[in-house]
């Protein structure tokens, strides 16, 4: 329940500096929960930050502490991993606007100590950048050897390229685009939709209450999970397959495992997430389009980027951001002089295919860290 | 809203036989609303039965009389058009478990005139298909010079053929599927959790109060309707472009148009159908898979239909029901002799096309319902 995920502590800092965003907004302070794995270098050169995607957290490498599962990519970050926390310091901090630690709509009020929730500005992926750099700064490390993300981390990644050049010397984009569709933003509108028509939303001040849009949440997670996963993937793992009877039931019970499946995404999820922070993050991602503050040339968003270099990776069955959209930045890189090597990598499982096995995906995470380092 | 639509008076007949279900259980008597178009002829040979999608109705040619808006396929239906009522008498009958007019979960209860609510018996789309040769019995035709419908109502022409192949001459089935794929059963699942979830829902026995689970309708609509459309599509017609401030909001407001776009969609279906309705039909749709009852060989299906003419097409954008499920029914056709044409039609707006201005599909339809009359 979301009461509980906000009694979780996290290691985290409260920088006592403004944070002006997007939308003309400032918070007057920001708290950022984070992790770290590997230690940092003396020169303090070997640091990688991994930016996670819109469910995720700061959790990279190590147990979730509500749910005691592995990290969301313990099979990626970890000693002798292709991001080897022998050789590199991996950073992963809780995007602004979520729900594990960092500053986000279940945080309190400073004048009255109650949850902002709809109260908590709207903010951008550039806006989540800059509070990583603001923990970057705290820590005291000045360029990053790599930024690494898949989906939305691939999007805080391509902003860090673009808002701070200067403080990385690669960045590995996996599954993602500089920009949200039409579709895209559909499906987000379908979620917040579902959670926003749950009375027990109480317009996002529900923390305080025994009640939480569960169920909206649910519904939401359903749907997007829906369009992480292939049509020929489902097909492969379901297909139209019963639950264990065998038999219809003629009723509206989870007949189909597709069914009982989604369910089960559906109420896990609300577990482990807050349904504010979901409305947060989804229109941020909404909003994304860094092409925009330049009448719509994604390369001059990258002028500043050309000494970065880019490794950006598809997968041909992601219809979420197909390849289509990672072409269009490598395109827009290439024009600026930027270094940017592109594969689209075959495999079954569609957009979600970054967070599973995929052999070919981990040599070429290992590949674009170890170059030049 | 949900009570005024249950007060519409439509053309209809109540057949006091028996309705056996796939489900085993029996429908005592079952009640049809349809209309019809255009004359029948005096050796009864002229008749052609289109069938609805999903969320269509039997006015399929004249207003509805609900919202006053145009038939459904007033574009394809009516004098001098592709199914031409100068020559054919066209009949479109609600299809069973819908809500304008035909016997399903807003159906009185005989015993105590309450609406059946999910006391309604599960019905599969060959369910249909029986209620309609039934109200076929009725009006005394014997054989159908065609059975016409695109969607779910290609599935029951589908149905047709495969239950009461010697009834009709042929068969002209578009964007449509023998089966329910796992991302389809996935897509209607979201769509009825969504329903479900809803407090004013009420286990389904909302029609006497004064509230329905409109809201959760609603976000079940605009779910699905994103499936009707084809990315590209979205893309044209919407892009990232913002509502007419041309701002963002910085708020959760419908700021881009697709947004706004949605929400009607989502809003203007809860004034047109019932919420359980929604429920019954889309499960119905789940159930459809005409080679289940012949271990899973759909030629099999088709054994007795091989004097029927079929027609088959597709749309290159309908990622809901691809050209890969239509090309499945035809080469099962094929497999048991049956005389089958199919055409692949280029057109940018995916699963709808097939009930917007794409001339092509006009030309094949005329040429399809003309050949031997």
């Amino acid at each position: 329940m979301a009461s509980l995920l906000h009694q979780i502590q996290h290691q985290g800092v409260t920088i006592n500096a403004t944070l002006p965003l997007d939308s003309g907004q400032v918070l007057p302070s920001v708290t950022i929960a984070w992790q770290s794995y590997g230690a940092l270098n003396a020169d303090r050169s070997n640091a990688v930050l991994v930016c996670h995607a819109l469910t995720g957290d700061q959790y990279v490498a190590s147990d979730h502490p509500g749910t005691g599962k592995p990290g969301w990519w313990a099979r990626m970050v970890g000693p002798g991993k292709p991001i080897d926390t022998d050789r590199f310091h991996v950073i992963c901090a809780n995007v602004l606007g979520s729900c594990m630690g960092t500053s986000g709509p279940a945080t309190p009020d400073a004048a009255t100590g109650a949850p902002l929730g709809m109260a908590f500005p709207v903010i951008t992926i550039t806006d989540m950048v800059r509070a990583q750099a603001m923990l970057l700064d705290h820590l005291g490390i000045a360029r990053l050897h790599a930024v690494v993300g898949g989906s939305m981390g691939g999007m805080q990644t391509l902003a860090w390229a673009a808002t701070y050049p200067e403080r990385l010397a690669s960045a590995l984009v996996i599954a993602s685009a500089a920009r949200h569709s039409a579709q895209n933003i559909a499906f987000h509108e379908v979620g917040r939709q579902a959670i926003m028509a749950d009375p027990d939303w109480q317009d996002g001040q529900y923390y305080g209450s025994a009640r939480a849009p569960t169920k909206g949440l649910a519904v939401a997670r359903m749907a997007a999970h829906i369009t992480y996963l292939s049509e020929e993937g489902l097909t492969e793992k379901f297909g139209r397959r019963l639950q264990a009877r065998d038999i219809k039931s003629f009723g509206f019970d989870a007949d189909f495992q597709v069914e009982s499946y989604l369910r089960h995404q559906g109420l896990a999820f609300t577990d482990r997430f807050d349904a504010n922070a979901y409305l947060y993050i989804t229109r941020a991602m909404d909003y994304f389009d860094l092409a925009d503050p330049h009448d719509g040339r994604l390369a001059a968003a990258f002028a500043g980027a050309r000494d970065v270099r880019f490794t950006l990776v598809s997968f041909d069955t992601d219809w979420l951001y197909p390849t289509s959209e990672s072409r269009r930045v490598v395109q827009a890189l290439q024009s600026v002089g930027a270094a940017a090597s592109f594969v689209e990598l075959s495999a079954p499982f569609g957009h979600d295919s970054f967070l599973l096995d995929v052999p070919a995906l981990d040599r070429l995470v290992a590949g674009a860290l170890g170059a030049g380092f």
